[in-house]
């Protein structure tokens, strides 16, 4: 009982040992981790189009909820780029960004979502994100990149511009162009710069200070904080609000509030389908770092429990003044590499978000919008991988046209048309490829009682007698391409008497491909071939021998193929007595 | 340059080698098919909601441009009754029945199908209709053949009712039902008991009196012609057309006329996914008449030129004043039993029906519409086959399923939502069952060098050593859950330091499964694990050798399986060795 309430609250199970060297080694993870999240939380909300404080607020529920119901030690929940982009790009399309309505469909948007990936949790389903194949996931996210930062420049320039592909972004960017502000410009490349910088450059020069490589990261992490401070007492004290610098200005002092999404039937039908995209996107980027992070610590995570956790937290953020969230990539790997032992360190980290929204923001007044969205670029710019293009390329064509087209579709028709076009595609690409099982044509091996395809090695056949080795599950999409195959080879002229197919890599035979053999074996029949198996596995058997098709065979079931072979290759003989 | 004009007109073909007696047997034949189809053609146009005469219409261009592009010696093209009810489903949302603008419609529809076959069959794409699984195809047939039946009930009572799904209609004939004309129910039951017993009854009969059984089942075929016959005369010689009694009028006399079809884009729109449905069903009913036909005599039919032939045939009717047409079952067994052994013998019967269009339409003013009814609902019935859903059901769940969703969608929501609902679902089990491929541990079976499955074989194992046999190819739904599995294996506690990977009957592994595979090794050696893969195809190979994983590789690739026991069954060595 306790065990099986354990498995879907997986605090009991870690909560039982919890001691002090833990919580000391999760507070100290819990303090990086939030000096890290303020300034990224705050720029996450604004590409998402929702006031700053909307991404503390996604950050703190949503960490605790994660912390009872999800099973990676490590993983931080909270807003992300590609999941924010996506919640830009739905709820833009049903209210106007800065209404309240905006911010509401933002909530119904997290509550979908979330109750989406509850569902998908209980029936334990998590397999269903094996659909986005991996060329598609890196096409994706790479495109989303792009995107994003193209999205921030407008920020950094100073000026106002929009658009819905990149297409439109770049037109609306050159064309506003005249009007870029100088200050805003200055402090924007300034923070763009110095961010590469403490990236790039700041790691190795603090290891060669003395410090050790895994302090070094996280210091270089901490980067954004500097240049909020630092950009933020520039602007104070210049008065650069007054030369055009837009600034992020009040943001709210206080606890999250009580929310209630809106259930509108209109607004959650236009956001349902956006809302599954968002979760299994989110659902994809949070698992697999769940999984390398645990995978160091020869740690398992259950997929299945990470849904409940990941909607439990999305459900949270939907109540509480927030908006879809997921575990995200850069702050599960400082929260990792920090020392956190137990999801404690998110609860950890979630108070002091919660310090931080009660008593931190009023010096974020002056904070410019611009420094933000440096933070969002050398973020993003780092998702961005063309090479999968090139690797793709030469290893399959078939993977090269999916990342193409999901690359291409996502910066010219959007986020939701670009992950919906690389999926169908994969799909597709899939069946047209097993819609022609490998089959080989297999002879005997001299001296043995081994068949090896006729192609590759010298053996033994004869003229009436036609071995097909198939090499794949029979079913609807591929039976008929078989089919096909044994009745050209039939009516090629050769004089073929006995067709034997070797079933020994057939797993599975669908009512299609059953309906498809018993075609195959009457058409023999009239065409005077037999038609016999062999090697048949015994789950596959078991299932044939309901079916019309082993009492009506004109020929015969065969243990192994030599025995077929045995039985079959004197042609005379059977000639005689049929 | 002849045979490959040859391969694209097949008549250049059989043209070369017709003679007299040929042409002797097509004649027999055409003679007999047109007897049977003049009732049959006018029963389906009115199914089709057009004016009788189009039918007519449809089976003459038809014919011909099959007879010329064609490779079935025996397929007689033109309306059938599946097509004629999608027919009237598609046209019934743009048009009202019995306007210039549905005819119109019809035409574009028709257009529409034959362009869209012509471009699946120059593109060598005749694989599409693999994606229509047995099951969905069955359970379509058998809905369909409900709905039609029901659909021509109120002609037999002679009522007006409506309704685009089986509860509308019942609904409809229910509200109706108090209007019933009582001479027009007397001929509707007539004629259909009549035509029942035809079926049945007769053919037995005209065996016993000494005909041979191909001419009784001709003569029991033509059936429908007396039917038509009597029920005219009775209806002109009582009079009846004033007793209530619904005919088909006048119909006009002539060639058939030279049509243009309606090319709004807004109507193409519309019409356009229907015309891909109809295009596709038509042709899987084509293909599997013309193949069962073509078996019988040792020939075969190509595909892709079938969908030529079938796109010129739908081509044509659409400039002629036709409707989409296909391959019919019944007139073409028909055809083939009566002796027509060339397209020739459609040719002919093309020039009957132009006959018949000529100078028999006057005799057909007096013809009831409760006849036709009568006749398509004895004809549609033997589609209807419940009995699959038993087959399914015993055979194996996932057919059952899509079976019995396709007859539901169908029957509650129409053709069109119930073929793309089985379709989806088909496509979605499928993807659900590959989504866990079969992966077996395995054991060296003692004094052999053969491996088998743990659980079936007593075989050798080692603590230390995990061996899986991958019995499917790998790609991006799959791969995940082989990496869980291994995964999952590793974390279980057992002291496991080598993993291989037998990949015998791995025929693909694309680009997402190489990434897992990558990530596997990756986190296997976080773990300490290494990982090896053994009897890997060469085209496997070939590929993986272009990749980063044989390289980063943390153990090695074995020829074969026991190479790599031999090798790793010795526990210390090795871990001495690291």
């Amino acid at each position: 009982m306790f065990d099986r309430l354990a498995r879907y609250l997986p605090v009991l199970d870690w909560g039982r040992h919890y001691d002090r060297n833990a919580f000391a080694n999760d507070m100290v993870a819990a303090v990086i981790v939030t000096i890290m999240l303020v300034p990224q939380s705050l720029a996450y909300a604004l590409l998402a189009g929702l006031p700053a404080e909307a991404g503390i607020y996604a950050s703190i529920a949503p960490i605790v909820l994660y912390a009872i119901f999800g099973t990676s030690r490590a993983l931080a929940v909270g807003p992300v780029a590609v999941v924010s982009l996506m919640t830009a790009s739905a709820v833009g399309q049903v209210a106007q960004t800065g209404t309240a309505g905006y911010a509401a469909a933002a909530l119904t948007l997290a509550f979908l979502s979330g109750a989406f990936l509850l569902v998908l949790g209980i029936m334990r389903m998590g397999w269903v994100a094996n659909f986005l194949s991996h060329p598609v996931i890196a096409g994706f996210i790479t495109a989303s990149g792009i995107l994003i930062a193209t999205s921030q420049l407008k920020h950094i320039l100073g000026i106002s511009a929009s658009g819905h592909n990149l297409i439109e972004m770049v037109g609306s960017l050159l064309e506003h162009l005249n009007q870029v502000n100088l200050p805003t410009l200055v402090i924007g490349v300034a923070a763009t710069a110095f961010l590469f910088w403490v990236r790039k450059g700041l790691k190795p020069l603090l290891i060669e200070a003395g410090l050790g490589p895994r302090m070094a990261d996280i210091i270089a992490k901490a980067g954004p904080v500097a240049a909020v401070a630092v950009t933020t007492l520039v602007t104070w004290a210049l008065g650069l609000k007054d030369a055009g610098v837009k600034i992020v200005g009040e943001v709210p002092q206080g606890l999250p509030p009580l929310t209630m999404p809106d259930f509108a039937p209109d607004l959650v039908a236009q956001l349902a389908l956006p809302a599954v995209l968002i979760s299994i996107i989110g659902f994809v980027e949070s698992i697999s770092v769940a999984q390398t992070l645990a995978a160091k610590k020869r740690q398992r995570i259950d997929p299945d429990q990470e849904l409940i956790g990941l909607g439990a937290a999305n459900i949270g953020a939907a109540f509480t003044g927030g908006y879809p969230v997921t575990g995200g990539f850069a702050r599960s790997v400082v929260n990792f590499d920090a020392g956190a032992e137990t999801p404690a360190a998110g609860a950890f980290t979630a108070m002091g978000l919660l310090l931080a929204s009660l008593f931190l923001t009023p010096l974020l007044y002056f904070l410019p919008k611009a420094t933000l969205a440096a933070t969002i670029i050398v973020a993003v710019l780092s998702l961005v991988d063309l090479s999968i293009l090139r690797k793709t390329w030469g290893y399959s064509r078939a993977d090269f046209l999916a990342v193409a087209a999901t690359i291409l579709v996502t910066l010219g028709a959007g986020v939701e048309a670009g992950v919906a076009s690389g999926v169908l595609l994969s799909i597709g690409l899939h069946l047209y490829k097993s819609a022609r099982p490998h089959v080989a044509e297999v002879g005997l091996v001299p001296g043995t009682q081994h068949f090896r395809n006729v192609q590759r090695h010298r053996v033994e056949t004869r003229p009436h007698l036609l071995t097909l080795r198939v090499d794949e599950s029979l079913f609807f999409v591929n039976a008929r391409f078989l089919e096909d195959m044994v009745l050209e080879r039939v009516t090629e002229g050769c004089p073929i008497t006995d067709v034997v197919l070797m079933m020994s890599a057939v797993n599975e035979v669908d009512y299609s491909a059953l309906e498809t053999l018993e075609e195959l074996n009457r058409r023999l029949r009239d065409m005077g071939v037999r038609l016999h198996l062999s090697e048949v596995k015994g789950p596959v058997m078991d299932r044939l021998e309901r079916s019309h098709l082993i009492r009506d065979l004109s020929g015969q079931v065969f243990l192994s193929q030599y025995d077929a072979w045995r039985e079959l290759s004197d042609t005379p003989k059977h000639r005689a007595a049929e």
